[in-house]
């Protein structure tokens, strides 16, 4: 517990840009698996289009790491989870409190070359200096010429692209980076979000064998962000769920041709997301997720998806009970990120 | 020839669960390739909701290999395939013949946390143990809060969980793995099967540069089913033949946005499965599919797709001309499952 | 710059089998972005159904490299792009000026067993000999069995299959591969088009840290195709632009739920390609593309997107600038190739 000051982590990781709303819209038509007729629809995104200010933290941690943190004094591995809906604009007021220089770089959405946080375009942050930087993201929608323009929805993150090399290789191996969720209007969203970041052999800079785990009840709704960093390729794979290889992780519907996996290859700088109903038709249990390359699960990229009964216990599974597999009594909260739920 | 037990593979390899059905329903516009207009439409998938039993049983073969198979003292390398549709139940009752703990773990399908298949969960089976597991499908519906869920429909596999570490990197070396398709009612069905499984710098077990080899005439549907284990990445690569990256392999019609292609990065546990008409558009020949990664082509991850004229000869081809291919006289069976034809 | 003949690279380079048509079938409602209503509409490409002759000669560089090129004496590497349209039946006579076999092996489209470009098939050509190779490609289409057949589009590529080894390591090694678009009718027509070949640990076998670089200004639509060869993994990285991970790499519209990426992991003869629009939403720039392994971008898998402005600046580059990053005084134009544009 409390390596890296995970104990330090809560609520105010989570950086809710534009908040959510209780979907009106969605016609419900219960068909299936017998639940109830009267389930409240999902919640999805609302249309965004605010503009937002926050500040970040480059710090360097009690156990010599280095973090990205929203208040000073708390950074963390993996960095702040920031969420933002398409049509969102976000400035950044980052803080470089080491004694080199280091950088944001932001995947998948729109900034001008002095965001890109490089050296090459001089968009680093020196020692003790402080650079903002800005993020945009935009609604999908034709152009001009009728040809369709995506829009920046997708499950992104950030970095550092300066220490150590140009490529940010020792700010990386040290814990420079975090997750970006950037969601569309109508997008359905979860309970909680945990953030599984591969960075060469460990998982979310924690030592071997040691999780994170994370916890949720039978009939959540848990949204995974899956992150690899470093030099090596892995495969992440999760027991007893399944997700969609597409944008969302969710089929749009029946004529959704996308492959339904529980196992996904990805090198560093990949990134990808989905939804997951916590034991929908397998119930609870201790369900394991991890590297399947052999020799990394067996060096212990391991963790533990958590899936309780309704009455808090998980059907056999005793924490103390395995050995190489030291979670400790309880599971951890490294990369977690609770929801607040309505009704 | 032979290794491994290959001889006493037979069509009992293949497990039908809920058999085929000529399909009625689907309209017929021909429309291309000169091809007969009065063709039998494709035969197709029919409803699951059928309960199963099977008796697996898990040995060490004659060279010192591990296997699973349908009878004792049948084991293969790769396991039989077992075929199901969705909405199907199936109780595999399995033997463990081995002196050490084993177990089936399956990917893809529901199953509770006593069929995981792993030590942490205790659903392993002891040496000369019993056990059975129970691997339930659902087929894909709207869920009571509006979102959709998506069927179990799929190219799937199983493996040992437990031998050697507690991911069963021993037996999965060892060749304790084998296939899983998941059938959605209206899916095509071939005229065979073939699995190929790149298990560290192997195919399905075999000696390298000695296929296996896959035998059929042009116009079969012919199926792949690729697995990849262990602790490289590869490239699976048919030459003359492509396919569609998403569910099926097959693009569900002109709106389908799916990339259409002839390799395919993969990594351990990751699997896939497609359909071609065996020499449609390019004739007969001897077309090899190989790892592309070029070290672990030419230390021998090569087979042959034969694909003979309705004479039976292939063009261009003489199984005792070329000298680093040692694949004998024949084609081997390894992974492959014949289907009935009907018509 | 000049290294490997790119100096002699020019617009002969590129093989338009089929030429552009302005489209006018296409209805065009601008709703985004603010730019000009009255925009022309994308150019499209034609219906193809040509059948075309082409000259390839396999030949050795100045400085020991191996390359294909369309004149004599003037190979490069990449080889010249070929683009086709679906329908398109090309024949390639190849003269082999080299001391060693070597062949023409493509992916993707339609060929016979004699076309192979495999020592197994003996659709090789001696040393200085000569073979005519004959690719065809096709509409999609439904079959007689009324199921869809995939059309040839999509970003392919040819490559030897001999040199070497019976895979061609030695010939992929030194430089003889090339990339292959084949286009559907109604896709969408780019600007210019730029390869970028990873092969081993070189982009287009250049020497680290040197690109290739590759410029365009603000608006224009440029395409690029990635293909992978060699020994290792890679993913691909492009900062400030994104792409669709399906066929043409652009969405088909609002439905299509394909995943829009900015990092893919490929491994060798993967390939893949899209289209950018140069600064959309993020301006000029000296944007960098490069592989997201940190060793390998570290050791010098990077390039430059250099996004003008319309006045011919680029904000914040100073090529004479930086130190490690070698690219010289200007742009190279490896693997680029312009079209003409209309209008």
């Amino acid at each position: 517990m409390g390596e890296f000051g995970m104990d330090r982590r809560g609520f105010n990781r989570r950086v809710l840009m534009g908040g959510a709303a209780v979907a009106t819209s969605l016609a419900v038509a219960p068909e299936s698996s017998g639940a109830p007729a009267l389930a409240a629809p999902a919640r999805t995104a609302p249309a965004g289009g605010a503009v937002r200010h926050l500040r970040l933290h480059m710090e360097r941690l009690a156990d010599g790491q280095l973090g990205y943190g929203l208040v000073r004094g708390a950074a963390t591995v993996p960095g702040p989870l920031i969420e933002l809906n398409e049509g969102d604009t976000l400035h950044i007021e980052v803080e470089n409190t080491l004694d080199v220089a280091a950088s944001l770089h932001v995947h998948g959405l729109d900034y001008e070359i002095s965001s890109d946080g490089t050296a090459l375009s001089r968009s680093d942050v020196p020692p003790g200096g402080t650079r903002t930087y800005t993020w945009r993201t935009h609604r999908p929608g034709r152009r001009s010429d009728g040809t369709w323009r995506a829009g920046s929805a997708g499950y992104w993150h950030y970095h550092d692209h300066v220490v150590g090399t140009e490529h940010g290789t020792g700010g990386i191996r040290a814990g420079l980076y975090g997750p970006v969720i950037v969601r569309r209007e109508g997008d359905v969203l979860p309970d909680a979000t945990h953030t599984v970041v591969f960075n060469d052999m460990l998982i979310n800079n924690r030592p071997a064998h040691s999780g994170p785990d994370f916890e949720a009840t039978v009939g959540d709704r848990v949204e995974f962000v899956s992150i690899t960093h470093g030099e090596y390729y892995h495969t992440f794979h999760l027991h007893g769920h399944r997700w969609a290889d597409n944008r969302t992780g969710l089929l749009t519907g029946p004529d959704d041709p996308s492959r339904v996996i529980d196992n996904k290859i990805c090198g560093p700088a990949d990134s990808f997301g989905f939804q997951v109903i916590a034991g929908e038709g397998v119930g609870a249990g201790a369900w394991m997720y991890h590297c399947h390359v052999q020799s990394h699960s067996d060096m212990g990229m391991v963790g533990l998806f958590l899936v309780r009964k309704a009455d808090g216990t998980v059907p056999g599974y005793d924490p103390h009970d395995h050995g190489t597999h030291d979670h400790g009594a309880g599971a951890q909260d490294s990369g977690g990120h609770d929801h607040g739920r309505d009704g």
